[in-house]
């Protein structure tokens, strides 16, 4: 009789491929999703759709993402986290390397463009999708320390609420698709607010 | 044979009185719903117990504001309706007689405390009940014309905006309930955002 082989080990070898097959699979759904939508509008991304674009069964997208709400929000988190990095580590005025006040004023017209871009997506998914705490909580850290590095005094929490809270994407939404404001006077009256508060 | 009887003019006559008397109705069912909410809280208010309190039938109930949402919508707006008033004319620093920088800072201690009382109702009714647009478009003109009359210049609409958004009720539930923020600091803050765009 000969010896039975060894058993292949799954689990201690098996995982780490398994993830890394998990998120490329992940990024291969998100772009075909983005793709969607840009070629078509948000209404066109549906699980069924999704599936046959990226070549897998509709069972996985719905194991990847739960929902259609889910590939949305997953969606809206991802272009934050890129949205993000420039932020971070991009070029100036919106990355380091500029003035506070010119950093401040990049900053505000790139978090209008982030808002009014999650916009469409949030009104698609409904409300229960929104951008996660931490791409939040980035926000009013990233104004503080502008309001700081400025040279601004005072309650710098409640000065960047103050400063974060007008690009509110539902106020944008009011100004821009209701009011018919556009998008400079917008801008020019956010970088006056700026100028207020570092004077 | 005899003359047929006039008839009477149901509409022509009674509709008045039948306008005074939904009126009439409909202010008890809102009285009965305060009383419910302040003694009990919100949960307490179904239609149920409402009709019950107010002793007419549900149907009347639900004739009058169509769903448990329609009556705290009602609740809502009388209580916006009622701190306008004394907006308008009530005694100052609030209503006229004060100086636009008091008036200001009175009128944004109070919007706080219109929002955070607005709060626990929409999050029981749900978000499809809002402010009406007449209330949101009266705290928009009032404080454009507080900041014209005390000699602001600049673009004025996005001053008010930048001045109302950071008292939203969202941002401020946030704040007291999530940061455990008190009242003082965050007014303090909004007083210093108020100096800050009238110096």
């Amino acid at each position: 009789m000969s010896k039975p082989m060894p058993l292949p080990l799954p689990v201690a070898f098996g995982a780490p491929t398994e993830r890394a097959d998990a998120a490329r699979n992940r990024e291969a759904l998100l772009c075909a999703a983005r793709q969607i939508v840009a070629a078509e509008g948000i209404d066109a991304l549906t699980m069924d759709r999704l599936a046959a674009s990226a070549g897998v069964g509709k069972g996985t997208v719905f194991r990847r993402f739960g929902s259609r709400e889910g590939v949305m929000g997953a969606l809206l988190n991802e272009h934050a986290r890129a949205w993000q990095e420039s932020v971070i580590s991009g070029p100036p005025p919106l990355g380091p390397g500029a003035g506070p006040r010119e950093r401040l004023i990049a900053f505000g017209a790139s978090l209008f463009e982030l808002n009014r871009s999650s916009t469409e997506l949030i009104a698609a998914a409904g409300e229960s999708v929104q951008r996660s705490y931490a791409t939040e909580s980035f926000i009013a850290t990233h104004v503080r320390y502008l309001l700081r590095s400025a040279g601004v005094t005072g309650d710098l929490t409640l000065l960047a609420v103050a400063l974060i809270a007008p690009l509110d994407r539902r106020i944008l939404d009011q100004q821009v698709r209701i009011e018919h404001m556009d998008r400079d006077r917008i801008l020019a009256g956010w970088a006056d607010l700026v100028d207020r508060i570092l004077a």
